[in-house]
């Protein structure tokens, strides 16, 4: 068992403590923080679940079940948070979760990887044809905001919410046909472990063959436990980033999704180290890509049916910030190399973004 | 005779047909649709007795007619209608021109290319220039929009008018300046069929050598049939389309750029299909550099000569639309390489730069 | 001695005669006219010594030397223009030093260059690692007036204030970094006379070593001459200005940064003819880099001290200038080769930016 393991099994131990503090009435500062520690585990034990399986069952299902669960943290947390009518956070935690993967994970990733080697390569094909299924959806997902924030008056918010669900439906379609691509098609190019199969499936050959019935056991109780804790962090969220004097946008932008992706940055650093940049590389800009062409068209869709306007007119600053994230991503992984410094430029977009959104007023 | 001329042949009986529907006031969408489905076969014809008199008076004063007579179809439909006083539908027209081209049959092509072929190859140093051309070009016409929508109080109506033909002139000289470079200075750069000639010659020495008078009467009949045509659809648009309840900005980026490039779009896609993708994509990607350095430029100073206001200062939205079309483009076309998943993203920022049209309001 | 020499001692004439132009009271134009002639050859000269002075000081100390005193003409205008309360023309010399080195130096250069040699190479590997952290710079110093721009009702003044300061913070730290990467941890990247060192040692030797003292007095003399020419241009320049009808944006924009980056330029000119493109464009982006990382963030420092508001919210229409600035050049410089076209493209987009400073209103 890793350091990480350990790590995630002695956090199990703040599921109780958070439904305690819950229970017991410790405060919604005190819920928040403890159910977030909570989340982080269940996170990554889900994802650990979903690939035992994905081994099992084959690449083809394996491929099409890591490319559905493979951000269900996330979408858990943001359609309980939906339902409870918190709907700019939750438009929030969608380009946060973009801009987090591309700058504070790729970033850290390069950066500590950079600090052992002295450049890392990883595959450019793969990167550019992402870059370009990001560039698509990036844009397609801001339309409704510059259309918005372009014309004197704005569009009715019936339309909006119209235009949100045509641009949700052809994404969706465009999500399906990626996967199509890259599994079918020319999965030729994604021979490199994207998702981590190809990992897995070594150290599969390696140890006993994953235990089918057990792995679907730990998905389903994590999926349980997941949705339980979100019911904390959500229920006490408005009330403990008022006491921590955040705004609602900042804590959708900077705070879910650092506590949503948490598995995945500590997997992206990790294999970085190991200087196994590809994977690195595509669980980040994966991850993104999934958030902008699955999780965010599945959310205005389940708004629509849940009575919530979860429409996609962002604040313009988000559209600004995803850009600037998108940008500066693809002019450092363009030529499929990476060093300390790109690291640090990626962390220094982050961090002046967050210093932005700290400073944004609340609208 | 290909099924295309065929086809093409056939589509001319809508020359008379919509003559009459106009004599005989068969209602304006009549007339709207059967003088489309007329130009559609003309624009054709004009390609291609500009093609054949290319190969008969030689490279450089062949390059020069197709560098002029390229676009000769929208530069029509947009005379007429700019003294008609349909300046936003003018100004539409060219940046829909730009958008339809780069995404709309540059997706067709590079989706229906990559259905029979896994993997299709073009020259990228030329996609280079051209896009480097492209970038300055979209940057410069849409330079006055980008100055009244971020000053507090814009310019007045005539420094707009003088700033765009400020940027008109340059636009001009630099075409100028592109031409010599790609015929003249760095030709050998440019060896593989651009705008066809290459392709025009191999058939022609297969062939007997073209009549150079017979072509230079079609040019000419075309062109008089074209411009006639032209007048009906001008004539009717107004009327035509709000029966069809869209706006003016719609009909202009959407509907009228389909009519005049319809020609382009059939060679471009027939081409991609022969494997032929490096003239798909320079006669894609050619003709929006036509359109930004050498159509808008002489329609602005036409429209000064006209008395028509046409100036540079287009819907913000445009801006939007046109920069998102090119950095997609760019980002697909960079590498040389396409498969059918690039042209599906091509299309789908099509669609929904649509669907945001079509749900703008009118200003 | 080379024309050029000769022709920059000829120049230190305007030293005593603007001196006395001020002291005579020959009008304020005679004045900035005759000082900012009197700035380029002094320019020219702190740039030399600089130089002498890293050959004999080593790498390392030399590296450091010119990475601080690079820009040191346009910083001393700057602080003297910064604390006579000219906020906003300092501001705009930020922008505009970073378009004028982009557009106007590379693209001479590159025009100059490509007539004489049919295509230079340069390395592609520095220019994209500058062009990293060059769009990280741009999108740093502009992040406070995109969240301006964008948001309904801004920022209170000081937390503008604030804001700025945590950016220049940033990239001053970004700064020093880039400065180790491309020192220590990877200055083999850079072996190629990256700021002209390697140029002076190959001269060092063949000549007589540089005397030091000599040069640190030349280097101080300069300084002290640069910074009294300063006060008369400054002092004069509110006047000046007015009188040839420019705005204070066009003042800053366009007239003060060929005016401090002459020097620069001929450099960047002057190697680009002898086909050392690698060292022109280092020249031209690494002064550009300079300027964002550096001299940005000292002046809001600077600003703050001298209780002059000095902050990072520029004219929107500054933003859209460097973005395009940006985007143009990296579009043009990422393929390592450049051409006369290429300079003709750049110099074309600083042409249409110039036009488009002129007309734009007065805030």
């Amino acid at each position: 068992m890793t350091l990480k393991d350990r790590i995630f099994i002695a956090l199990l131990v703040f599921i109780p403590i958070s439904i305690a503090a819950h229970l017991l009435h410790w405060g919604s500062l005190t819920v928040f923080i403890l159910s977030a520690l909570a989340i982080v585990p269940l996170a990554s034990w889900m994802g650990a679940a979903t690939e035992e399986i994905a081994v099992v069952v084959g690449p083809s299902a394996g491929g099409l079940l890591n490319a559905t669960f493979g951000n269900a943290t996330e979408l858990i947390i943001a359609l309980i948070a939906l339902r409870a009518g918190l709907v700019e956070v939750v438009k929030a935690s969608i380009t946060g979760s973009i801009i987090g993967n591309l700058l504070l994970v790729m970033g850290l990733s390069m950066f500590l990887g950079g600090l052992r080697y002295k450049e890392q390569e990883f595959q450019p094909v793969v990167a550019r044809v992402n870059a370009s299924s990001m560039n698509l959806a990036v844009i397609a997902i801001l339309l409704p905001t510059a259309i918005q924030f372009s014309s004197d008056r704005g569009l009715a918010l019936n339309e909006i919410e119209k235009l949100s669900i045509g641009v949700a439906i052809v994404l969706i379609l465009v999500y399906g046909l990626t996967l199509l691509f890259s599994m079918k098609t020319h999965s030729y190019l994604y021979d490199v472990g994207v998702a981590g199969t190809e990992e897995k499936e070594v150290e599969a050959a390696e140890h006993a063959p994953p235990n089918l019935k057990l792995w679907v056991g730990v998905l389903l109780a994590a999926t349980l436990a997941v949705a339980i804790e979100s019911e904390l962090l959500v229920g006490s969220l408005e009330v403990a980033t008022e006491q921590l004097g955040l705004t609602p946008l900042f804590t959708g932008v900077i705070l879910l999704p650092i506590i949503g992706n948490a598995a995945e940055h500590t997997t992206a650093v990790t294999v970085a180290m190991k200087d196994k940049m590809d994977l690195s590389v595509s669980v980040a800009v994966g991850s993104s890509l999934q958030i902008a062409l699955f999780v965010a068209p599945i959310l205005v869709i389940a708004g629509w049916f849940l009575g919530q306007p979860m429409d996609l007119d962002f604040n313009p600053f988000e559209l600004v910030a995803v850009v600037v994230a998108v940008l500066i991503a693809n002019s450092i992984s363009s030529d499929g190399k990476s060093n300390w410094l790109e690291g640090i430029l990626l962390l220094a977009a982050y961090v002046v973004l967050g210093l932005s959104f700290y400073f944004l007023p609340a609208s």
